[in-house]
């Protein structure tokens, strides 16, 4: 795991005034991103700070860097941050640890970057950020316990959790294609539908559909094809974290997922917030595994790790808001329809990537993991509306009068993640957010 | 489909003597790909001809192409065929027709470019052929009917073809990172194993390693997202088509697979044959779907199109041979075990690709599509191993004198597919091969 650093110090401060107390990107944070500058389509390297993005080439080309710093800055000139992943952790770290530097209101470039600030950072919100990297593989994985017997529960009422449940981070491939950064309007798909008692499928537009709230994993240095990469050097391979959407079509989903199975029911799209934040930025927030109850599997020697199992696991709270024409309408704010965390994940991520490569599968710099549905024990913290609304039949009701069973057009799902910890200044993801359109222009000639 | 012509004529010969006769690649199959020269590490597109790889990169220096066919030829020299596959159709046939005139006997230039052959072709025994393609997505299908059927019985003895199967292109995501080209060696997994007697799973290499016989299909232009490709129009995306090896490890499967699908017991290799067989090489070949049986369900109308009903399937015959260690030592050849044929798809690939995009999912030039196993009625054409030996139960005997219940180190296992009528020029696809090598060294700390 990444050691705690001058640059996780709760005292520092950054002469970007917004960055001071700003809820996801204060200097302890420093994630990185692709983004295009106003007015300008090119794709560059940048660090969220505050309510602006530091210019990675343009800090590059006035000198800030050197060494693996400066190799890591330069890395990013791609439009990707393939490269970067791919150098591995220290060069992240020389990159972290520099940038701090230049950012703190007490460094000693402080004053010299200060005033020629205008040159290397630009108000975020004048900027267009991208996905942070060319994704080769998705993998979603199953890792949140509650979501998987909640839903166990609703597709196999007499078997919710399956017997390998506990022995396997289940996983299986997602569609890299249709992965898409936050903002990314999402279509409401169409596909084929059969209620229980119909004779046949029809085709048509979902009528079932669902959030997931997921936390993304995007892979660093890879492996080669046959080379497993151990659970004790997995987090070496990390390169950060993000939020994500796994949006999900329920009707579409329960007739097509057996025997192989979710596909279309989720490919349409998959939502993920655009800023990675790194291994070093969540090191405070490192805590042990998911408490194992009385009777429950040790896992076995390859996903065993006494360090992993001490402080492998995260600490950060994940909030789902909905914004609906109804509550726009009446003004009123997105609304909290769940906070869970992922101390809910019943694997870390080091178990999953050592998982993923026990067989020789190799993983590529920028391949992006899901955690899977993430859900508190309770009904406050499921992660989905199947589970919330109990499959549909128990509506939320909105402060607007409104009621929501699952989604509907013009509604708006905005996921976030906080750390919970007061030990250290508090870091967020930023949004992750999308907004459901019409589908009638799926539906053609069917 | 795309119409015949003259490059289909079969009187057609080419003055590339090995070409004539030639089992696989005649003039008028003429299959694209991405090859290395003799002692040369540069990738180059080509085009295989009898014995010999016709040089696109350099043919197109002497001023072989004008117009589409030399922009096709100067799209390979990026070292992959996607941005071939991008530009679509036309310059792909503008390619095919201007290369089938170069190298006819024949042909009006048949002996100013027979005499500095030397300059644009190679021995293709003397080049390393490599992917065709960065694959962004893959994507495996489960349209061999007869193989889901011997499959599901041994799954699912009471229910083997789900109630989806006959309306749904069953299909899920595979890995994409780990497809390799034929002739890469493929090391045996290992994973979680649990016999059904155990109390709880173990961590070693699988005992039931097996191939599964399927056609690749290679996907042009893409759509997007949002955008469904109807039907109709399924047939302009489609580039070209491979052999493909789905390698599994059952024993693996069948403790993972559930509830979300096939995951490490699939993804640690998958191989297919470099050369991509363009949809105008097969036109001759093409047939009507499938034969329903009487009482089977009718497409729905987003996968029905008259005219796909009527040749949109595709009449190869695919066949698997075994090479043994034993059969090696005795001097013998490899050994037949299985020949199906592609007319036992249950869909045509124009559904898998209008089902593929029918939620709005969008596809990319590259991305590639298995067909799922391919297994004939009966089991002389079984396409995997567990369907041929019974779930290992019944083995087969080799001529070696050699048993096989499922693959054992140092096996090889071939794949190969060629077209069926007399009424043209037979055309093949090439070998598919893969030799399995001990899994010991992924084995480690478990």
């Amino acid at each position: 795991m990444a050691q705690l650093d001058e640059t996780h110090d709760r005292k520092r401060l950054s002469w970007v005034i917004s960055a001071n107390g700003h809820a996801d990107f204060p200097i302890q944070n420093l994630p990185l991103g692709i983004f295009s500058p106003p007015g300008n389509s090119e794709l560059r390297g940048g660090i969220a700070i505050g309510d602006m993005i530091l210019d990675l080439t343009a800090a590059a080309e006035i000198e800030c860097f050197k060494g693996e710093a400066r190799e890591a800055a330069e890395a990013v000139s791609s439009g990707n941050l393939n490269d970067l992943f791919a150098l591995g952790p220290a060069h992240r770290q020389a990159l972290r640890k520099r940038v701090s530097e230049l950012l703190d209101a007490k460094g000693r470039d402080a004053e010299r970057i200060s005033m020629i600030s205008g040159r290397i950072l630009h108000r975020a919100v004048n900027c267009t950020l991208h996905l942070p990297a060319r994704i080769g593989d998705y993998t979603d994985f199953y890792a949140g316990i509650h979501h998987a017997t909640n839903v166990g529960r609703i597709f196999r009422p007499d078997n919710p959790l399956l017997p390998n449940y506990r022995h396997i981070p289940i996983g299986y491939h997602g569609r890299s294609s249709s992965i898409v950064p936050s903002g990314t309007p999402v279509r409401r798909p169409a596909g084929q539908l059969k209620a229980p008692a119909a004779a046949s499928p029809s085709f048509g537009l979902t009528q079932r559909l669902d959030y997931e709230l997921e936390l993304g994993i995007w892979i660093g240095q890879g492996n080669l094809i046959g080379k497993p990469i151990p659970i004790s050097e997995a987090d070496q391979h990390i390169a950060g974290f993000c939020l994500l959407n796994d949006w999900s079509a329920r009707d579409i989903q329960s007739w097509e997922y057996q025997p192989v199975g979710p596909f279309l029911s989720k490919n349409f799209s998959t939502t993920i917030s655009p800023w990675v934040i790194t291994p070093e930025a969540v090191a405070p927030f490192r805590i042990a595994q998911y408490p194992r109850s009385e009777g429950e599997p040790r896992p076995l020697p390859y996903l065993w790790n006494d360090r992993d199992q001490r402080e492998g696991a995260l600490d950060l709270d994940l909030e789902v808001f909905l914004m609906t024409p109804g509550l726009r309408e009446k003004r009123l704010s997105p609304q909290r329809v769940a906070i869970a965390s992922t101390r809910h994940m019943y694997w870390t991520v080091a178990q999953l990537l050592a998982h993923h490569t026990s067989n020789g599968c190799n993983v590529r710099p920028g391949d992006l993991f899901g955690s899977g549905t993430i859900s508190a024990p309770t009904a406050s913290g499921f992660g989905s509306l199947i589970e919330t609304t109990a499959g549909g039949g128990q509506p939320i009701r909105l402060e607007s009068g409104e009621e929501r069973r699952f989604l509907e057009d013009g509604d708006e799902v905005i996921l976030r993640a906080r750390t919970r910890t007061d030990k250290f200044v508090q870091i967020g993801f930023g949004d992750c957010y999308g907004k459901i359109r019409s589908g009638e222009s799926i539906v053609f000639g069917a």
